[in-house]
């Protein structure tokens, strides 16, 4: 017998299986019984349970103390108020705006994939991954990135080259840091090139993108660090790095942005056995960063003028500076060789832009990297059942950290606004509700933004208070007298000047006032 | 001894437990060991697995056969591709500009909810919602619908009043019928008014944004019809129903819209035990529509005119009609006494929009419901400490049927694109890529969204047949001469006539044509 005991009184039920517990109660179907089905019995408030005569106890108090209902969202999750919308709606038009620029496609895939998808593309990350609970059927995990469900897209669609985007949150069980903006459920804007094409020609349009993207955005000064992993593997194989260490070695070189070279070092010697004078000669390199003249400057360098690798990255970076000149994105572009980038299915190009801290709140310099990417040559052949690849190269800009921004930006400007608005339609005096109805349905007709009250008899003041609260431009005043002379009061909420309009043209004024 | 058979080889690990194994491999890292762990370990294709020395042995080849890789979305979900995406975002700016116009917030919640919070809302469709694994943290679930996370929303941050919209997707694990548009993640598009106000005033609003989206989507002749759940329980307390059946009866009258009379009286005599005679007489009214003269006549009926209930939902209705006709949206508006809507949570006012189908593809008559919704008082106090309301209405948009509905008209008016480019810029003539990527970037810098070649010497024919696979209606031909010249060729692609146009006005030339 499995006794369940919640808020109101104990339940009995009989216990059919001792593995898998079933019960059929009076107020709840019939379900397989395990713990969490348990503390949501449906209609009650579980306080704890016992099996009385099955093969395991459980520690009923230490249920009871998680059973009082908490109302709050899942952890390192949140909800996007009004203001954080209109905030976040304002990013997603500009980055749209830009990728239509480029004659980019969207595509959408389902937040959750096969797990089988997802297994061995992250490494150690794979603990991350949320998986969904089998409930008889296939084994299913959120999405982690948009890349890997993209180029599963591509392999499964058997797509030779598209062009496409992809704004869309994915899923991370990680540690949340949700004041520094590190969330569980969060948003990534992805923009890939699929195909075979010519060298650095797609890739410098991902480059065109981000400068584009962030001078738009206008959120402070910005650089893009270029590398090539080729030229990391290049320097690692011509300093004697062992080939089986070059992917440990790039991840500590990535971690030069956070950390002086010191703790680097000490990370490549003493974490991953390098020796010393090997980690040195990398650290003579990994601090250089110029533009075209220090590529060039490198493909005569006696270390690595020798690596093939290095001189096909060097080659690859003269041409990207070149086609970043003629499509006006190079003033930005940095060549810098400590960019190493953590995922490891890069193979080329890598980059990633840093936006320098402008929004003076205590902190200074630079927010860190608000968009990365790079080449991925290889990661649509992982589908393919003939390992069939198709090169692969994009950007992913990290929204939340923009999201973050704008926002304080928009706060500080004074410009937020939830709605947009036009006009509001005012009653002066009684039962002026059927009267305002009207007035806004015309107003709606001439596809103008109008709002009326949902009262019989609102207040006056209550009206323009609503107006001054929400920023909405202006007020249409509709008394009996106005209405039997087929005029409106227009009232400035900002300037708090009223005109008198004649009712049909009242639409044609407020579209002129506020220049649409 | 743990052994682990993938397409390559065996792989043994020590037992540690035998009720939660847990292994460490060379290629994985200590995990909790399930199936669903077994069939995806990292890196490898699992064929079968055996416990030598444990307690438990598995049938092993049940599992290879499970262990071919099918490239596929979960069951019950698909991608969206280019062309569903560009359909889909039509639909979407159709309902968001009419949303703006309302003056209408938006707000966004996570995409799954503590299991507690979707507990007991849904009834007997409580099983098919999606549960996650129990990784250690909170239990959680996949929203289900829209609506709960908002009464969650609005309880939580204690909101007296919000008007708000939330287009997201919801999941069911419910059967899919794909071919018809039903899916286990599909897009819900919800629109809510949560505030104290007086009656039928936001209500009527809910019905004039379905009347003026149904409009602009401009898919077909429409109605919206309209109930009262007062009424109905007004109706089924007059005919002799007993109160506690009233939601099996109000459950029974729903199905009208798919069933005969006689099939539904069935299931209210044979399944529900309600007497013939009263079965009956709820028959004779359910059968009634029209507009609001039928409202006035049940007012004075001899059945109804006793029952609080009725009168107070007839009242209501009389208003909605005379604000409808102020709002101008009372045309396709009908009482249709059938209407019952199955969900428990309404209170008030019900409504639906059916689509008559003119899209001749076989089928004829109606598409069935695109939109429903209408009062539910209670919902939020549910979520509530104290139990403190907030009284709500609502619609609810079926959009994967309208997408499906303007996909099928978007191809049969041949006006299908799935980007918004402007003009492609090609080159006549070899080793003109660096110029074309300059002339690109002028075109940008006027806000045109322009395409280049991404091939160093691209056939002059291939960048022409790729604008018109794409509908790209210019191009901006540059060879040698012309850049010396300080010249363009202009090609409208459907006329394929040429013009010469200076470089320096072809950006105003191509707005100018294209009205921009």
């Amino acid at each position: 017998m499995l006794v369940i005991r919640t808020l109101s009184k104990y339940h009995s039920f009989p216990l059919v299986s001792s593995r898998s517990w079933r019960i059929l109660g009076p107020s709840c179907a019939a379900f397989a019984l395990n713990t969490s089905d348990l503390l949501n019995l449906p209609g009650n408030r579980l306080i704890g349970y016992k099996v009385e005569d099955g093969v395991k106890k459980m520690d009923v108090s230490k249920k009871s103390k998680k059973s009082k209902f908490e109302l709050k969202t899942p952890k390192g999750t949140r909800d996007y108020g009004p203001k954080e919308m209109a905030v976040r709606r304002q990013v997603f038009e500009i980055i749209s705006k830009v990728f239509d620029a480029h004659g980019v496609e969207r595509i959408e895939t389902p937040v959750f994939e096969l797990k089988e998808v997802l297994t061995g593309k992250y490494g150690e990350d794979s603990k991350l991954i949320y998986d969904l609970q089998d409930q008889g059927g296939e084994i299913l995990s959120m999405r982690y990135d948009l890349t890997v469900p993209f180029a599963r897209y591509v392999a499964m669609n058997k797509i030779a080259n598209i062009k496409r985007a992809h704004i869309a949150r994915v899923y991370r069980r990680d540690n949340p840091a949700m004041t520094r903006g590190r969330y569980r459920e969060f948003y990534q804007c992805d923009f890939d090139i699929a195909g075979i094409y010519d060298a650095m020609v797609p890739d410098v349009e991902c480059i065109q993108i981000v400068d584009q993207t962030l001078r738009k955005l206008n959120l402070g000064e910005f650089v893009i660090k270029v590398n090539h992993r080729k030229v990391l593997d290049g320097l690692f194989g011509s300093c004697g790095v062992p080939s089986d260490k070059f992917r440990a070695i790039c991840s500590a070189v990535d971690k030069l942005d956070k950390s002086p070279w010191e703790e680097v070092r000490k990370e490549m010697t003493e974490q991953k056995g390098l020796d010393e004078d090997i980690a040195d000669r990398i650290g003579e390199y990994v601090k250089l960063s110029g533009k075209e003249e220090l590529v060039e400057k490198l493909k005569k360098d006696d270390l690595l003028s020798p690596s093939k690798d290095a001189q096909t990255g060097l080659n690859d970076l003269t041409l990207l500076f070149e086609y970043a000149k003629c499509l006006k994105c190079d003033t930005k572009l940095v060549f810098d060789m400590s960019l190493a980038r953590g995922l490891d299915y890069y193979t080329g190009v890598i980059y990633e832009a840093v936006l320098k801290c402008e929004l003076n709140d205590g902190g200074e310099g630079t927010v860190g990297s608000v968009a990365g990417g790079g080449r991925y040559d290889e990661l649509v052949g992982m589908f393919d059942p003939k390992k069939k690849t198709v090169p692969c190269v994009g950007v992913s800009f990290g929204i939340e950290r923009l999201f973050a921004l704008m926002e304080r930006k928009k706060i500080s400007e004074g410009k937020m606004r939830t709605t947009d608005t036009h006009a509001y339609v005012a009653a002066a005096g009684k039962g002026m509700l059927p009267e305002c109805m009207k007035l806004t349905a015309e107003l709606h007709e001439q596809d103008l933004n109008v709002e009326f009250p949902y009262k019989k008899n609102p207040k006056f003041l209550n009206q323009l208070q609503y107006c001054e609260d929400r920023k909405i431009p202006f007020v249409c005043i509709i008394g009996e007298n106005e209405v039997k002379d087929g005029i409106v009061k227009l009232r400035d909420v900002s300037s708090r000047e009223e005109t008198t309009v004649r009712r049909e043209e009242l639409a044609s004024e407020i579209k002129k006032r506020l220049a649409l």
